[in-house]
């Protein structure tokens, strides 16, 4: 079946899909200026680490259509001066960082204006098509890891609308399903931001897969019981070590799957590998705004002027992952160190 | 400071404080009918196992004042048969229970119909003073655990709210706070109906405590951190091995503790402990329904038509816990068994 298509180029506009709307609503925004893609990255509008990587290395693209020079110097600097903010706009996620370098790269080489225009498009282009391409023999890997019958948990979302391809940790439980080796599927609702709820049941409803929300915290009451089989999630930034940042949450459904011995697999990109990085403690923590937690959409849930601390991720510690799932196989520990 | 009033009898009527309009709305309601208790009960507008065990009580006297015969055994009759209800509008906490057997305890022995009705509500002033005191016990015996400088994380609302005196794992905290022991707390937020960021909070604004919210999912965090000194949490029902059933999350909570060796704790007065039951394995956890977890506050978070799995409770069993904090002392392992 088709996926859903979080990130499109069409008619020489960046498309995304406003997943700050999901799932009441499906609306695509264009994208003409470089500010509404910062601002899209920002509100969580376009989210998941590898999406966020090809929306910025279309943003680049956007960004040269702006530019009204024609020095070529001074265009590179200029479009530099927009692709540094981009890579500024969320500071975890690494694919953003490494997106941005790759259409930076080609500008720098680049002999005239129109042809660089052509280049960041067709490096645009390549990075989406990598991911896509990636995202599938992801999947076919990690599948392997899932035996039949197998129930498995996941945290947030990491399909189709997080990677621009078919998805990283719900690429492999899509594709395990579609061989029927899993039965069934946890999804949790992934607070503050609900993308459990709103965007992975979505996409589960929609590929028809069985499965059952509950809230975070009875992830724990469920592996108790014997009902979860393993836990995949995705990753935002994993050091050399196999230290992994990722949704806030993750770091307890590891300490839960050790308790319980469940196997805990995380599925990422190579691009989502920092390899500069040594260990976890290295690895920056997005604090996100208090009326995330204290609101909903616009309901207050909590008394005013309370303090929230309200970090977007966690690091899962390398000897609580059973494995990593990357395009390029399976790997285990020393991981990259 | 004056306590929170969320059960109380005032000119021959009980007055329930609506716990589900908290913290937008103080809205207290009248009950002059069974029927809204149970209701007020069901949909957790007065919630906590020792306050619905107070609010129970005073439901049978006015469920006393509703009929209308003056035969005295089929007086009798009518109100065990509405009693009988009361205590069965929620199945986890056992307080319910306990509270409902002792009114119909009176009930049985009266010899008279104006002698019940005014036993009833001796005893269910009883009920509602014994927990008072209480809570103040075990406040004092409970703060002694906590040492100076610590940062206390607590889950769900056990507060003046919960009991209908100062509260159980709140009351402690708050206890511990004046007296200069506990210099922070942290509150989660507790999916899915949100009695930490809605009551909790509310309660600790109230008393001038600091405090941190966070989403259930951070604590781990917070823990791996170092910034938790101890769990304290209260309990809906305790089986004679020390096994206790408690909000949602409870259990998630105590693994974490155990993972990082924090103390974890639970507060409970002894009529939560069931010492009909052995272990947690027999206490039946009540479901909720899915709309709880579908829905923020009324503002949809999930696709329609989806399976949610949303148990209210989950069991810590006790090797989890450092040690049940009761208004008779501290008990340890191997518990009531």
């Amino acid at each position: 079946m088709s996926e859903l298509q979080p990130v499109m180029w069409k008619n020489n506009k960046l498309i995304l899909l406003d997943q700050s709307r999901l799932p009441q609503e499906e609306k695509y925004m264009e994208i003409t200026r470089h500010e509404q893609l910062i601002d899209a990255i920002k509100r969580l509008a376009v989210r998941g680490a590898p999406a966020i990587g090809v929306a910025a290395a279309y943003g680049a693209v956007t960004a040269a259509q702006e530019i009204k020079t024609n020095n070529l110097e001074e265009f590179k600097s200029e479009l530099k001066s927009i692709t540094r903010r981009i890579g500024a706009s969320r500071p975890t996620a690494v694919n953003l960082t490494w997106a941005v370098e790759r259409l930076e790269n080609i500008a720098e080489n680049a002999a005239d204006i129109p042809g660089l225009k052509q280049d960041l498009l067709k490096e645009a282009t390549n990075i989406h098509h990598e991911q896509i391409e990636s995202d599938l023999r992801m999947a076919g890997i990690g599948a392997k890891l899932l035996k039949k019958g197998d129930t498995v948990l996941t945290h947030c979302n990491t399909g189709a609308l997080a990677t621009a391809g078919s998805g990283t940790a719900l690429g492999i439980i899509k594709q395990a399903y579609s061989t029927g080796m899993i039965t069934h599927v946890i999804a949790t609702e992934t607070r503050p931001l609900l993308q459990g709820s709103r965007l992975t049941a979505y996409e589960l409803k929609k590929n028809g897969i069985p499965f059952h929300l509950i809230t975070d915290s009875t992830a724990g009451a469920l592996m108790k019981q014997g009902k979860i089989n393993a836990v995949i999630t995705g990753a935002d930034r994993i050091a050399a070590n196999g230290d992994t940042a990722n949704k806030i949450g993750t770091y307890t459904l590891a300490v839960l799957a050790k308790e319980h011995r469940i196997p805990f697999y995380v599925a990422a990109p190579m691009s989502t590998v920092d390899i500069k990085i040594e260990s976890g403690v290295e690895i920056e923590i997005e604090e996100r705004p208090s009326y995330e937690v204290t609101s909903f959409q616009g309901v207050i849930s909590s008394p005013e002027g309370i303090n929230v601390y309200n970090p977007a991720f966690d690091v899962t510690p390398h000897d609580y992952i059973s494995a990593i799932i990357t395009e390029r196989g399976i790997i285990r520990e020393p991981y990259w160190s």
